[in-house]
């Protein structure tokens, strides 16, 4: 860790006098590319370990904005449609011994982290959005952000594993909803992309016929007109989003 | 208030050290009774205005089971199985004024309740239950509490009114998972008695024909055999939840 390393972290450390004690937010941001559903993982400047976006609440700041900044400082992602899954409340919590651990290989000293070192109450939430490989400024996403297969991820620190999973059951609860706001698939796409997708979250095979009239009658999607053109007969039906 | 009285508020105030800081939870407790849709409120001693059962989070102590302890405190239910469903953490959350002027009046000092005169942020937990009019000791409710109709509720204390209002849209998006698992009709029921149920949920009336499908659609109803008696060609079906 370089010297100016150090001093961000210090500073950052600094401002913990300022946050609402032993409150914390994560972000579990899925995402469908090449087939696969992924999530956002970083990995905290030396951590060596990969984790969800997470920081925390300063006491002038709402927990949603909170959620939402810590979101943009580590990844670059703005303006995504955060939705609360879950609160991870349990009293035996532990987050300050690895936490620990990697101050100290960083060289602070322990007064400097001892506000962190308490049970830590995590609200997390998640989002489904677009593949973006640079932030909304045009930036890259920073070095220490990957978009992971959520179906084979990495050890992640503390209790973010769990995370991920209570936030894709959320996901999968309210998946029609999801999938019809987060414009997914590029439009117009045919009704077996959307199966694959839909079977990509859901994580099991669905049966075409039952899957297409399910789809149907939700009333979220419109039909194209066909095109005439010389394989028209033989081309699916292509759909968009109402 | 009696001596006695403020000795309990004193105690009570006093185990603020062992609380997890600018945290509380509060439930959303409803019921359905005489076919109305009505929420627990309390009356905490003194406050002289109806709120949510809530309170604080030990720090030995999951959030979770802070807030059935607090409901079991305070109401006397017990074991009611409790939902996330939002988290109120505006900054501007105000609690203050109200605490500080109820404290004040009941002749505490502000150095007793100087743990409380900051943002709180809480964690809002529902359920739908059975209507009882005791706990399950069956010592009956405290003398403060009340089942009230969530449609014309008297004032409540801080943002009392938008949880309920939130809970109550948590509850309708799960509505046909909540109802089933509430056993909230005494079974057999008829389709009549259910629609009732759910327009009483959802504020709104519902065509039987479509009522009527939707719910045999869900699978999770048993339809009874239809006994033979004089009038039993008019009888109407009777079901149970599977």
């Amino acid at each position: 860790m370089t010297d100016q390393d150090q001093e961000r972290m210090r500073a950052y450390l600094r401002k913990g006098a300022g946050f609402v004690p032993q409150l914390s937010v994560d972000c579990v941001i899925f995402t469908y590319h090449e087939q696969q559903l992924k999530v956002l993982l970083v990995q905290p400047m030396g951590l060596g370990t990969w984790a969800l976006p997470g920081g925390f609440v300063a006491q002038q700041q709402d927990v949603e904005a909170a959620a939402a900044e810590t979101l943009r400082e580590r990844t670059g992602l703005r303006e995504v449609p955060l939705h609360l899954f879950g609160v991870f409340g349990k009293a035996d919590r532990q987050t300050q011994d690895a936490q620990r651990a990697f101050f100290l290989a960083q060289g602070m000293e322990a007064h400097e982290f001892e506000w962190l070192m308490k049970r830590y109450v995590s609200i997390g939430y998640y989002a489904l959005v677009q593949h973006v490989t640079e932030a909304a400024d045009g930036s890259p996403l920073a070095d220490e952000v990957m978009w992971q297969d959520v179906y084979s991820l990495p050890p992640l620190a503390f209790d973010h594993a769990d995370m991920v999973n209570q936030a894709l059951e959320t996901l999968r609860t309210h998946i029609d909803q999801q999938v019809a706001q987060s414009r997914l698939l590029p439009e117009p796409f045919t009704m077996n992309a959307l199966q694959t997708l839909y079977e990509t979250i859901l994580n099991r095979p669905l049966r075409r016929n039952n899957f297409q009239r399910r789809m149907l009658g939700l009333g979220t999607l419109e039909r194209m007109e066909k095109l005439f053109t010389g394989g028209a007969h033989k081309a699916p039906f292509l759909y968009r989003f109402l």
